[in-house]
């Protein structure tokens, strides 16, 4: 019944404004079934049958449903709405916050309150320009030998243990800060560098002291201002669900449970507690007995207070750009309320990335994060580049899925990884389900393909350090094997491919920020077609991620565009019109292309 | 499509934990398509293979939907999941966040990450079992007549105009605190206090004063003291939304608009501003060109810290027990937050209540009210009830839907109300919907049945002052008029019900904390039933709304029951075994009955 599939709430991602006079509205219906979807809205405070009338556009279809979205203007920021849907058999549906119904009578309306300042989601204006390069700063390069701890293993000579250690430092990334600059990124982040026994750091130690490993605090002033010369930005990694057990906190509350002040900032098993007794750990951990790790109580308000505090202070002492925050869907969102509160008071520009793994809507609606690290869409370009489990269409439909449970803005600031320090590298992915009969070229060619996907479409791209000269590495500890310096390890395709895309991305801005349709699928030869959009420029982008050379005749995707007017092939930088660039094109296997056209030029 | 029908999110009010070990699951799919939906969970560090399996109970039907829930344990507070749906017809459908599926592999899992001390919702206990009594203080009995406005209307002798004074204050509702108590009540809300040239006082000009026609700061004390000696908790209404115009830092504001610090607590139009032009009134305000209410910049952080320094006041001042707040829906949600998290710090047994006319799930995760003025319950009530729009089954559909917006939690603490004073009276809009043949008396019998169902089902009863007297009233100002005190002026028919369904409440904790479960209803004789239901008691309510006398022959409607137990009548006292106190039931027109098995006696 088709009633039972229409879906709206007046709550974000379905109803969310873009600034305090436009309200975005978006709604969800059995695929195929609506002919058109059209909102009925007024100020909140007028009377019934002064409505205008926008008709939505359809924005996205995934396995079951259509989603129609319009931009209503709200110039008393106050909105009350409701939907006449008009399905193929032309029945008419009324849809409010009573529900769907063939009678106006029962549907009854949505409200969208008043667009307050804290209901807007402002994300840092350069986050949505941002491509983040990913660095495990004890692999990447080591640039002062003096800070070496020991022993050391060789640098590309040794596959990593889980406790090998290899030198990379700040310096070292300082001194290869040209190298960041001409590959194109524009972000660094980093995983964490402050005081911790391990070579990850993800079991601090002193949250206001970096590792004597990788450095002093001048180093990271010094990185940190090269970076910035450079254009680039940087983000550090903060662990607050869980310290390191050397944490002078826990080893105090450990010693005198009962009086110390720190008990409570940790999970300690009461005496009847049942808890991790089977190995023998009395607190709380990270995952499942992690005795490093123990779990902090983050609801604690001195808790709280003091995670605040780390926040400020390295953007205050350090100047960093941006903070990632780590296990952050295990940490009291009321901390990550008051932390967005106090870091926004500081500087409105600092991003926030959170690591949610899975659907993160909560933590998306303007109040907590600007960004997660978005694993769901790593999961759907495994499925269809790396393991040719999934064809274009499903790819395309399930990508779709994953966008329409975000704002735009929340989408926006999505951390796209292919990979990162905690999975599989993305191309032994590629080889290892690759087909039998495939050779390390075409396992190669599906990562280009991938590439090609992740730089040109919507989100944030991030790039695991040495991806874009053909890393591989199984998972942890084997996909953080020291960063491949010597050219001729190097796959200088893929590092060209990168360079080419990330320029691209830097001079058009549509591959930016303009909004995502799909344009096409092709099954039979895996090619992914889709249109992005901007205010004054479109591109069109066609990927082959298949083995064979595809020859396409494909329409005209640009709207508005004048008979005579140009279209650049952002490679090549040639022109031409669109219908005779567009009239075949040929794609050879794994390779994509990207077309622009400037409506601003007249 | 089936598929398309299911919905489910890992929030609320969709998942939402009960305490840190236990998350409530909830999922809807279309109607009568779901034989068992049964959710596979388990910690999320715990690898795939070992969950535990639980089926759902469906727990509610709406127009188009079934819902389904459960409880699952989450002892390490950390929750994967999926359901598998069995349709009727034997088919087996997967979800997770990628969706509904056929094939496992495709629907992927939910994810409830961490139940932290934010997640959780906590009502203040007492909240729970209110019962709330709305008074208009200018209206409701003149204690001192000391502090008289003029000029001043006449008591019970003139209807009242939009200016109309009758002179009622605090010391009155102090007198009349042994009426409260009889009634059975147990918490006053009234309308603003502070200072305002108004009689509705939501114009406030000083929030730390009680206005002098209503007395004084003693008064305020003296009643509240009265109230707690009569087990009566006391609420306040507070006006963040809009100042009075006569408001200090208003008119420092507008007369200085450039220097003063407090030009940004109100939106001034701009020099080349446009907004509201048409009236001449140069800054935004309530509603529509209101001039006496300026709208204040509620996202203000100076703005912020004075409401919550409000709040906090009458708390720590007065002893109060609960806020009312007005307009909440067009106020900046970040206040909301901020207010909470200082309020629950002083005292989280203060509840926060907000007025919201429309869906109000955003408001209620916690973090912001404990409940809303249901008015989406109001509409309802007078469809069926008032109006005779629908019919009893449509009825239940409809408030399944409103109930099924909302976590257990937001629902326990909703203000359901059948009127306020910026309504119709209820008994009004019986009379003025009844059809043309019916007589003064079967109206009276309609809003019977409305108390009825409003005083044994969920939520939290809110009594507008004088319904119990069978008061009538026009929209405001008319539904205003001064409390009828004279016995021979009151209906004492219907205050015999009130007093009779509130002791019955206060008496059996089902229905006030139970469970509701629909039971059955008679389409023809409109006759609705349910079950409440707790940790040892369970309640059979029907209600016979209908102006004819009605003979049902129920089924036993108790849980576990053996077959000697025995029900008890809560209005007669008697009691009986089920078999033969439900043997038949006659109900004589507009009357209803509350069945109780307490299944702890043994």
């Amino acid at each position: 019944m088709l009633l039972s599939t229409i879906l709206h709430v007046s709550e974000p991602p379905f109803a969310f404004p873009l600034n305090e006079h436009q309200l975005k509205l978006r709604l969800r219906a059995q695929k195929n079934q609506i002919k058109t979807c059209t909102v009925l809205y007024t100020d909140r405070y007028t009377s019934p049958g002064k409505e205008e009338a926008l008709e939505l556009e359809k924005i996205a279809t995934t396995s079951h449903f259509d989603y129609f979205e319009g931009i209503v203007r709200a110039p008393s920021k106050r909105v009350r709405y409701s939907f006449v849907l008009t399905t193929f058999e032309e029945e008419h549906i009324w849809y409010g916050e009573m529900g769907a119904s063939y009678c106006i009578d029962e549907a009854g309306t949505f409200q969208y309150a008043y667009i307050t300042e804290g209901n807007l989601h402002h994300v840092p204006a350069w986050l949505e320009d941002a491509v983040v390069y990913q660095i495990f700063p004890d692999r990447f390069y080591n640039g002062n030998t003096g800070n070496d701890p020991q022993p050391l293993c060789k640098w590309e000579q040794e596959i990593p243990e889980r406790d090998s250690m290899y030198g990379g430092d700040l310096q070292g990334i300082t001194k290869k800060m040209d190298y960041l600059k001409e590959l194109g990124i524009n972000t660094i982040y980093m995983t964490p560098i402050f005081e911790s026994p391990t070579n990850h750091k993800y079991d601090t130690t002193d949250y206001f002291k970096i590792d004597e490993q990788f450095g002093e605090m001048e180093d990271l002033k010094q990185m940190i201002e090269k970076a910035h010369e450079a254009g680039i930005r940087v983000m550090l990694d903060a662990v607050f669900n869980h310290t390191g057990d050397g944490m002078r906190y826990f080893q105090e509350a450990k010693k005198d449970p009962v009086h110390s002040p720190y008990r409570d900032w940790y999970f300690f098993a009461e005496p009847t507690g049942t808890h991790s007794e089977e190995s023998g750990v009395s607190y709380e951990t990270f995952a499942q007995n992690v005795p490093n790790m123990p779990k902090v109580n983050t609801s604690h308000p001195a808790v709280q207070e003091f995670f605040v505090k780390v926040g400020r202070y390295w953007i205050e002492e350090a100047g960093i750009d941006a903070w990632r925050l780590d296990v952050a869907n295990e940490v009291d969102p009321e901390l990550w309320k008051l932390f967005r509160r106090e870091i926004n008071q500081l500087d409105d520009q600092v991003a926030i990335i959170g690591e949610v793994m899975h659907a993160a809507g909560p933590w998306l609606r303007g109040d907590q994060f600007d960004g997660v690290m978005n694993y769901l869409y790593r999961e759907i370009m495994l499925e269809f580049f790396a393991k040719q489990q999934i064809g274009a269409s499903a790819f395309v439909r399930r990508l779709n899925h994953i966008r329409m449970m975000y704002t735009d803005q929340a989408y926006a600031g999505m951390l796209q990884l292919l990979d990162s320090h905690d999975t599989e590298r993305f191309l032994t992915s590629c080889k290892k389900y690759g087909k039998g009969w495939e050779s390390e070229q075409t396992a190669k060619g599906r990562m280009r393909s991938a590439v090609f996907f992740q730089l040109t479409s919507p989100g944030v791209p991030m790039i695991y350090y040495g991806d874009e000269v053909g890393m591989e590495g199984e998972t942890d500890p084997d996909c953080r094997r020291p960063m491949i310096w010597k050219e001729e390890r190097q796959d200088a395709e893929m590092l060209a491919l990168y360079k080419q895309l990330l320029s691209a991305r830097q001079q058009f801005v549509s591959l930016r920020r303009g909004a995502y349709r799909d344009w096409f699928t092709d099954e039979a030869n895996q090619v992914i077609a889709f249109r992005r959009f901007c205010e004054g420029e479109q591109a069109a982008v066609i990927i082959n991620s298949s083995a064979n050379e595809v020859k396409l005749y494909p329409s005209n995707p640009f709207h508005g565009m004048g008979a005579e007017e140009q279209v650049v092939d952002a490679f090549s930088r040639q022109s031409g019109k669109a219908s005779e660039v567009l009239k075949s094109v040929v794609l050879p296997p794994y390779s994509g292309r990207i077309y622009v056209y400037n409506s601003n030029k007249h």
